[in-house]
């Protein structure tokens, strides 16, 4: 029996872990479950699989939990979000909470050996260096990449030696707004940005990859979690969205991994590795059906999005938390109507003109450059 | 310094196989060559890459090369081809000679321990469960698949554990009549069946390719080198030949590798692996410019060379050996004209139901069975 903590078990990735679960209850067991503001489903979550300990984002959400379920050990906010990532009980932590907030509990399972499901990006993306740096420290500990990309990526490069890598290649389903071109996204709605044709997710990534910043931050992600090269990684988009990445190996074979658009696969092969294991809640992939598949080059002068986190990423430091922590204020301020879609760029690209890169040597360094920048956006373009 | 022996050198694997070995002298030494007919290019070879030993088919080619390089140890015949599969200096053979008389020189490689890249489908098709046998008793000796097919499941079976394979699922070209019906191949012409639209082969494979007897071959070596049952060995018509060959796990997870249409580079990894080295000699893939990549299902009313091999696998024993061997005549006597397209599929048809097949305790067995279908078949359709 595993035992199996959930950060952000109201979200996408949350429900779709529960559902792998749900599948096979004399496997995993959930030992935690946190959320965010949804009390009321973190309770149907705990009547279901009776957690042991749970935190909570509000203060309302709190009492309605400890009212009804005294004998638990709850926990409250960020604080809350830390002390789940240090239980001695869990076997595997997922982290799909989104936002610097899932960086310090994945630094703390860290620091106790455990195995990470990772799918909180802004955790490689602005800690990966100080990340990177605890997990020589702590050989124990394990990040599994819960990403559909990096966990093709993951798939795929056990065909082969990480110094045979040429390029790693991400696929891109390219976003609501694939074609179109600068001045055809000057008066995108927010309606219009959070139509995804292929993947059902959260609100901010499905703005996310309508910018391509989505496909960005994973660039970014795969540089840290595989140790490769920025040049040597690519994008692809590939809208039918069946193969999720690939890797190209020096003598030219490419190794892919192909399946359905169906997070529960990445999700449970994290839970399982290095065994995989048959489920009634996996989708089929059937080849037969899937019609053409096809790769085309990104379209960079559009979408900004990627080239600004490859420069980010190759200034490294702490330019790559400011590049998303300025996303992250901008895709607010957009769904609240403040800003128009391209100022998103603009905001990313001002905010990183604008910030002096910063070795980072700890949690600190990161957290500060994180609030640094969100403070800097809405000072100049209101809150 | 690895010492490669080429058992076919003269044929289209044996030459790609010298092209890689060309790119790096530095790390390949060619041991020993063999070739059937071709003497002439066999001393070409012979002048480039200056091999210890040399065996060749004919008396003619034996008094050719004997006079121009009398220092060289040579061997005549299928005797000759024994003889190199014996040679203890070899750290590599290639097996890339076509029909059942690649069997023994295999046979005594293994015998000697030595790493095996197998290009010579009749060994797995016709010797499988001897051969099996045989490399479990001397675990030092390794087949490393050539076939691009084979070479892309070997790869793919990396991100998983055997016992988690659901299906294997071997790509198809389709060949030269790919979405033809069974009427429109009544009158085909052998230089109809010689145009193959992707791969440049020789030419029995070429006509191998068109009736899906080639496909039906590799099912069944597919079976043997990886020990996966038939019903989860799937053929997936594959018009584009990128995606060399997958492999779908039990989490639907499907891993394939794709690659240009280029024998160089499974012979290459067959002879670097478990490293991967970049080279010259290497075609690379350009993803963004492959156009659309599609699978459909096999068209196994009308190509019933696929059929039959299932046929012949599922039986088992001699039966595989038998469907060789009806295939190998059939398809001389279409190249000679003496019989039409459609009857390759009858005459594999009626041997195997002819053949009483036996369990293959020993190499003479099979030997013996496939000796046998060739006479009946040559009896009843002439030579």
């Amino acid at each position: 029996m595993k035992n199996i903590t959930i950060l952000g078990s109201t979200g996408s990735i949350g429900t779709n872990a529960l559902e792998v679960i749900r599948q096979k209850r004399d496997e995993f067991n959930v030992v935690a479950l946190s959320g965010h503001t949804n009390y009321k489903l973190i309770i149907e979550q705990i009547e279901e699989f009776n957690p042991k300990y749970v935190s909570i984002g509000t203060e309302e959400g709190f009492k309605a939990i400890k009212e009804k379920f005294p004998e638990i050990k709850l926990f409250l906010g960020r604080e809350g979000l830390k002390q789940l990532g240090q239980l001695e009980e869990t076997d595997i932590i997922l982290t799909a909470v989104s936002g610097v907030i899932g960086i310090e509990a994945t630094v703390e399972a860290i620091k106790k050996g455990k195995r990470i499901a990772l799918a909180n990006k802004e955790t490689m993306v602005a800690g990966g260096v100080y990340i990177r740096k605890l997990l020589k420290e702590y050989p124990k500990a394990e990040i599994i990449p819960v990403d559909s990309e990096h966990s093709a990526l993951f798939q795929s490069l056990s065909a082969g030696k990480r110094k045979d890598v040429k390029n790693l290649i991400i696929t891109a389903s390219g976003g609501s707004f694939r074609g179109k071109k600068r001045e055809e996204l000057k008066d995108i709605t927010v309606a219009d940005a959070l139509k995804h044709p292929k993947w059902s997710m959260g609100k901010k990534i499905t703005i996310d990859s309508s910018t391509l910043v989505n496909k960005g931050l994973e660039v970014i992600e795969a540089h840290e979690l595989f140790g490769i090269d920025y040049d040597r990684i690519k994008v692809a988009v590939h809208p039918q969205s069946i193969v999720h990445s690939l890797v190209e190996y020096n003598d030219n074979a490419m190794i892919a991994q192909l399946g359905a658009t169906d997070m529960k696969l990445p999700i449970q092969l994290a839970f399982t590795y290095p065994e995989r294991e048959e489920s009634k809640a996996l989708d089929v992939l059937d080849l037969m059906r899937v019609g053409a598949l096809t790769f085309e080059e990104p379209d960079m002068e559009t979408f900004k999005g990627l080239p600004l986190a490859y420069k980010a990423g190759k200034i490294g430091g702490t330019m790559t938390a400011v590049f998303n922590a300025a996303n992250e204020v901008a895709v607010e301020l957009f769904m609240k109507e403040k800003i128009k879609f391209l100022e998103i760029y603009d905001i990313i690209e001002k905010a990183m003109e604008n910030h002096i890169p910063e070795e980072v040597k700890d949690l600190e360094t990161i957290l500060k450059a994180d609030q640094n920048t969100r403070n800097w956006v809405y000072e100049k373009y209101g809150k």
